[in-house]
């Protein structure tokens, strides 16, 4: 699949390493990728401008910091994610510094739903947002299975998102479909609990298992 | 221990039931404690009213709606809460309708933040809000071990909270102390998760366990 991460963070390189190994046409999506020449290198995945990522992509990714995410989603036009898969991961913080720091800054929605709304022809399913960049791509680095939560309305696209997780190493029981992007506002505003258990835990590198009844 | 708990809707029944079978020394605060005679009955619990609750606990358990937690521990009365352990299990909802309704009417801050601030000589500790009253009370009733957290800034209160958490069914190895009250943040937006986990898996009897990286 031809995969075009928008942003060059440490999320989108993982990501770009993680699915170019599993044999996708992978590219990453800069404002300013003349500057990315080492990076690209580095990753072995082509930097360039994020309207050429976005028309290169049958998924664009949303690996932007939340607070910029629709600023530079709309650079790369409404055009080019017309009817295209598109996985947002991203999620917001405001500028303040923590603990109040940790307010989202989309509060009363969440980035998912706006997304969604800004770019309403865009397939959306938001993803990977519960978790750091060393686990969305090593889950295996954990001590047992864990969750990754999908929230989108249309299900095939769901459905391509749950193939492109797999490739990163999540088994399809290990998804959970908490159902349309309203949804989303659940995985974005976890993230407050995340920062406490990385803060307690002295380490970013952990997830969560939903723990379902026992079978009667 | 003479636990007081504030509230006689589902969380205040389990746990009231829970507590006394474990030996403790129970009483449901209400405020119309003359209409809730079959209840005392049905629980073996006695029902009485806030003021004398407060007065009667070691520890007061916080389990009113979120949205009317403080109006009622102002009830109270600060002076019967000085000192205490004051356990918040509340988590606030707005009256909307879902899913917009899952906008916590706690936002900025926390329920547990402004329980603490409004009674600064109460030792406040917020746990048991991530999930619903039957696993509250029966952890084993899920499918695997599952994650308590604690957010306090009292490390004394922390531990005779575990204690009171071990007697409902929680061991040690299942509590999660997240540091200070303000981390209460990420307990309550929890909610969100929940909600979305929820009405996708069509049950509330679930919890999250915290998984851990790999030893070394």
């Amino acid at each position: 699949m031809r995969i075009a991460l928008i942003g060059t963070g440490n999320v989108g390189r993982a990501l770009a390493k993680a699915w170019a190994a599993a044999g996708h046409d992978v590219v990453l999506g800069s404002r300013t990728p003349g500057t990315k020449e080492d990076l690209a290198k580095e990753l072995g995945v082509p930097v360039i401008g994020i309207v050429e990522a976005a028309e290169h992509g049958e998924a664009v990714v949303n690996v932007t910091p939340g607070a910029e995410s629709i600023a530079t989603l709309r650079t790369a036009g409404a055009g080019a994610l017309t009817d295209k898969l598109l996985i947002d991961i991203a999620v917001g913080f405001t500028e303040e510094p923590p603990p109040h720091g940790m307010a989202l800054s989309h509060l009363t929605f969440s980035l998912g739903e706006e997304i969604q709304s800004t770019f309403p022809e865009a397939r959306v399913v938001k993803t990977l947002s519960t978790m750091d960049s060393v686990v969305m791509t090593s889950p295996d680095s954990l001590e047992g299975p864990s969750t990754v939560f999908l929230s989108g309305n249309d299900p095939a696209a769901k459905t391509q998102t749950a193939t492109l997780l797999t490739d990163l190493g999540w088994p399809s029981s290990s998804h959970l479909d908490l159902g349309p992007i309203e949804t989303a506002r659940g995985q974005e505003h976890f993230a407050h609990l995340f920062m406490g258990i990385a803060a307690s835990q002295g380490t970013y590198g952990f997830n969560v298992r939903v723990v379902l009844p026992k079978a009667e």
